[in-house]
């Protein structure tokens, strides 16, 4: 006999049209009827909808949350004997923190479960990044998780297709239906994936600005304090920091080069943007864990962190000596006078390293781990006429031009004294307890 | 190959859902491309959403009408040397009134082709209706109309699946994403299909009151303006009532009684509201179609129009002579007091219709012609205790408790001089030049 329906779909999509509050009930309902294939997809666009324009309260946007954790497995690190601490990133250009701050907060003896989606679009994703390791496998069973964590105290690993699926299938709808860029649903997508797999502490890195997806602050802080809520009522430590990305992170945008750049943190070097953020998330992450007080720059000055790194690339099969993929083809944009570098918009540079093969269009396609864009100017900085400003780097000679158009207007170098485009601190705000 | 297309059906969503306007050719391709199943019902149901949400200009509505429309044939009655007139109503508790208005209007030597859907719901469909006549059929071909309506005058058929088939599409789908009551939807439904039925002029019957879609009057006004700009737009000459649909409209509710009901009007009696709502609805009828000063009063009077009403009746297969069908069960309900009946709701007196196997629930369901309400006493009427209220009438037995429940404080009998409820005068306006 078929179930029993408790409510209508119609009844719950009129509600929130007219801007009621739904129940705990009413939301439960729809996420679960909606993953059995009992609510059409045309029905749930319809209601996506009216909450992108009619909004979420603080406490139907837990509901939903609650309610997609409820729709997968739910992971469980109790046992592992040590604190759980990670960190979601909402996605930026030359965005490879995951990778120098996972070995970095390990070493301090706090377990590190860094589960992860594919990257799409122009940001790119942390797996695509760590797969130009030779022998570096993403896909881990929970029991190598849980024995990772215990054995290394870091893993960065794909986060099984059990966890929140109907996040999956909400999102899809989302991308098809103008309705990804909803606070409630944005928070709530991310929300329910950190809260499924059981992580005790989260930080959550928000960026804003113009190669953010959102680029005011404003909406960057709205979202921070939705996602910290919703993970103190759900019994996980959060907090956030709002960070910049109207520029990209660092010098290397891409996937090996991204690595190497991860490498020279993790020896103490690297770029000062990439360092800096990569210790104040790190110093956020061992808080949240109950380690307020530890020396992390220390860490990756005396190579504590490169020797987690070390042994979190062994673990999952990896090289951590063996040379990363180069390009074969390589063109370099120099400088066409003297002057400062006042302008280096995130944006068209991260559809540049796409379009060179960095990221994938379809979810299908593979990345060219060698192909991407190196920085040699950062904005604030002199140059000379005929100077090299950045290299871009592809397998196919074909992809330079395309990735060359979208670079058209990107930069721009003025004069000393010139006010720097997209400037301010890298960390704007923190957001939590 | 594919054919490619102008438009991606995201950014037409996002313009909307950002409260832009869209543009003609922006709404002509998302009906176009919908129709042809390039657009995804989930796409779609997020734009009704956003629709209902953010509303649409008079040229975004305008637009929309003429892209249904256009999905489908559009009929043309140029060649009848007569002129076309034709009524639509927004649909009404005891709304029998196409039946005697189409021979009156006819009668005057003007076409009236009044096209017709299926009833769904409580408020039961004119085809419906005119099937209780033995014989009586409403499908009929393109030339048995054109020749009816040039030999009798007065046609009521079923609207063929080639009009507006896109409307068909949408308002499937509207009615399961709580977007049917929407003013620029549901004008666009209405008028695409009299758009493409070709008539020359139309008169909408736009109900406002607790028995009507609408229940405020400034929603009626705000649909019945929308409507006759579209008409305006489109070249038919188009006017409205707004018209009070608080208390049933008659003495009948089902389908062999309001035939019985619409004959007495045609024999020049009948209950006072169905008549004067004839009368009215006759004469703006012929004004937009050249001819204001007819004495439409006298043709009921004096046996024309019911003339007209028998030849029609036996164009399409029915007998005017033969019995209607009765049914078999009876539940009589009387005061229980002395007084005056102060309240007579129409919706509840629909629904117990509906019960009663008046109408249908789903499409594919028969309706049971002899099921119904018969009023025996109207608002302001004073009544004696033991009196009958009203009859309830069934082919089934099991039906009347159900239908009864439905009832529960649907009428009210107070004292003489308490205020009558849902009054005022049954035509509360006119919209139109």
């Amino acid at each position: 006999m078929p179930k029993v329906e408790p409510f209508d779909a119609v009844d719950v999509l009129r509600a929130k049209r007219n801007g009621q509050r739904l129940s705990t009930e009413q939301i439960g309902w729809i996420v679960d009827a909606y993953a059995r294939g009992r609510v059409a997809d045309e029905q749930m666009s319809a209601l996506l909808m009216a909450i992108w324009l009619n909004g979420m309260s603080r406490e139907e946007t837990r509901d939903l949350t609650l309610a997609i954790v409820a729709s997968g497995e739910r992971m469980s690190f109790a046992d592992l004997g040590k604190p759980t601490t990670d960190k979601h990133s909402t996605g930026g250009v030359g965005d490879k923190i995951t990778l120098p701050l996972t070995p970095l907060v390990a070493s301090f003896g706090v377990a590190v479960p860094q589960l992860s989606g594919r990257g799409l679009g122009h940001t790119g994703g942390t797996l695509d990044k760590l797969e130009s390791i030779p022998g570096w496998r993403a896909d881990l069973s929970t029991e190598d998780i849980v024995a990772q964590l215990r054995d290394v105290g870091g893993v960065v690993a794909a986060a099984g297709s059990g966890l929140a699926p109907a996040d999956k299938k909400l999102y899809a709808l989302r991308d098809t239906t103008a309705t990804v860029d909803a606070i409630p649903l944005m928070a709530s997508s991310i929300m329910s994936k950190k809260i499924a797999e059981g992580t005790g502490a989260l930080v959550l890195d928000v960026k804003f600005g113009s190669g953010a997806f959102l680029t005011d602050l404003a909406d960057a802080r709205e979202l921070a304090r939705t996602m910290v809520e919703l993970g103190e009522d759900a019994g996980v430590a959060t907090s956030a920091l709002l960070t910049n990305m109207n520029v990209p992170l660092g010098r290397a945008i891409g996937n090996a080069n991204e690595v190497a750049e991860s490498v020279a943190v993790l020896e103490g070097g690297g770029p000062a943007d990439v360092r800096e953020l990569t210790l104040a998330l790190a110093r956020e992450m061992l808080a949240l864990a109950g380690r307020p007080d530890e020396d992390v720059a220390a860490a990756l000055d005396d190579g504590r962190a490169l020797a987690t790194w070390r042994r979190m690339v062994r673990a999952q099969g990896g090289d951590p000596d063996a040379a990363l993929p180069t390009a074969r083809e390589h063109e370099v944009v120099r400088a066409d006078r003297d002057g400062v570098l006042v302008e280096q918009r995130a944006l068209p540079f991260g559809i540049a390293a796409w379009r060179l093969g960095a990221g994938r269009a379809r979810k299908e396609d593979p990345v060219q781990h060698a192909a991407g864009v190196e920085l040699h100017v950062k904005p604030g900085e002199a140059v000379r006429a005929g100077q090299p400003l950045f290299t871009l780097s592809a397998d196919e000679a074909a992809r330079i031009p395309r990735a060359l158009e979208s670079l058209a207007g990107a930069w721009r170098i003025g004069d000393a004294g010139d006010e720097v485009q997209g400037g301010g601190p890298l960390i704007a705000e923190r957001v939590g307890r």
